[in-house]
């Protein structure tokens, strides 16, 4: 997509940070499409910028799901390929990218109706994904995630051109608060935070270990707080959280033993499908941004094998 | 303090990391000395190494407190000292030491019988202030504190003798899941885990901002979660964490707008004054580590000035 005047969520332009209105709906056709979540659940989406759904999922669900991504991790040949992404400053993995094609767990799981049909009914139209990634979170040495806007960095490096996506993170480990829980800022998602500074080529293999770029300035984060505060996401192996892919987020370090590791699916409308990024950027690689893998998800009818 | 093969708690030696049962009681005097504490708590603090009381203060004693440590940080006089402690790689203040002789209302709270009568009752007997600060944890920066006991660094780095001590985090902000809050591990307390490795002279220098000797193996911390669990300590300002010197404790990082601030005082019982530090090794200053003001803390008759 080209940057220019007539983008309504333009950032990483040589303005200041500013907060702009966000211009897109937050439920899309109002909720018809059908879908699995009640009129007080979308009420509660479209306000909120999120959905914590507890035990979604069973946790023998939850925990072949992590069997799945442990494996994954353990695998020289997926420790090798650029899916693979370590800790900053240390060998433990930290995300495993397009998870979904590597596990066959996880490639259930993207398309089972539980979250598909919640992220069809948010976004009323057929859905696919735009991302899927393992996030480790491992004990002793788990980094945070600063503070972002998905839709930021979606925007801007990615060329999505519309607030037409959602994530849903599955929780394959208990989160609470002493392993670095995933943490919202409730409305933030009414609001879109340009960035200052601009964004050198091939960002995303630094950005993806530790951010520089598209990182929302102190005083914008702090006034979305003010209107909103913050919440934690602490909830069982198996619980869900929806949330919209503007709604502000980040997660602190994890010092404990205890690993918080979350499968993180990000499902966009096919009518909001990617064009060319901001910037002249050259575009982000498929296992990051799907560009060509854009066919709709087909819910499972049964999940049984 | 000579460390010998007849220190009961030898640690940073050439050996390899240990696990080592406690020598010590964790009430003294069953109690009995004059104090605030129910035998139900007594017991849980036995049994849990530490004790959480909600809303010891009022929130408005909170505030007063609050409102003291950051005028203190926004002295330049006080950021001059070497009594402030600036975050690793920032400039916001991390600690300051010696803070119930820099603040007046401070210098109040440790002589209050709401807590320095607890502290007397557990150590049993007369107790004097061994260390005290605030720890500012700033909102957007503030770094994690990776775990250890106390009671490692005080016995090899300043030659107390034996586990007859105890900390007291009187929280001036909420600590929520969002801010980095105090995380323990119950029933660590019990079982002393001898580092690895040799200290460096005057390596409070840099272990103030952070740790690299004193700092537990991560297969012991392993084995004390397992069998204990970690507990976040969650609550609003004006409550107060009474836990025992040894008890393994940190906190994550703090990516959130809200500080968490909190006062840290150290009880320290008047019969187990510092000696000479293990080692060889030259004592702290007189500000992280009392060796001349040991007089016994008077608790404050009536609280109003």
């Amino acid at each position: 997509m080209k940057t220019s005047m007539s983008d309504a969520y333009a950032s990483r332009t040589d303005r200041n940070a500013a907060i702009i209105a966000r211009q897109d709906p937050v439920i899309y056709g109002a909720g018809s499409y059908a879908g699995a979540l009640e009129p007080g659940q979308l009420a509660s989406y479209e306000h909120n910028g999120f959905l914590l759904m507890p035990d979604l999922f069973a946790g023998d669900e939850a925990q072949a799901l992590l069997d799945e991504v442990r494996q994954l991790c353990a695998d020289p040949a997926i420790a090798a390929m650029d899916e693979a992404i370590a800790e900053p400053g240390g060998q433990a993995i930290r995300s495993i990218f397009r998870v979904h094609q590597l596990g066959q767990a996880v490639s259930r799981l993207v398309r089972d109706p539980r979250i598909v049909d919640v992220a069809r009914q948010i976004l009323g139209s057929e859905v696919y994904v735009h991302q899927s990634r393992a996030n480790m979170k491992p004990g002793f040495e788990g980094r945070e995630f600063y503070w972002h806007s998905d839709f930021e960095t979606w925007h801007i490096e990615d060329g999505m051109p519309r607030m037409r996506a959602l994530s849903c993170s599955i929780l394959l480990t208990d989160n609470t608060a002493c392993n670095g829980p995933l943490m919202l800022v409730p409305g933030s998602h009414q609001q879109f935070i340009a960035c200052k500074g601009r964004t050198p080529q091939d960002h995303y293999k630094t950005s993806l270990r530790q951010q520089e770029y598209g990182v929302p300035d102190r005083l914008s984060l702090q006034l979305l707080v003010e209107q909103g505060g913050v919440q934690a996401m602490t909830a069982g192996a198996g619980s869900v959280v929806f949330f919209d892919c503007n709604t502000m987020h980040g997660s602190a370090g994890n010092i404990s033993p205890l690993p918080r590791a979350n499968v993180f699916v990000v499902y966009n409308s096919v009518d909001n499908t990617l064009r060319a990024p901001g910037h002249g950027l050259a575009p982000r690689p498929e296992y990051i941004a799907a560009r060509n893998a854009v066919e709709p998800v087909h819910p499972l009818e049964c999940l049984t094998p």
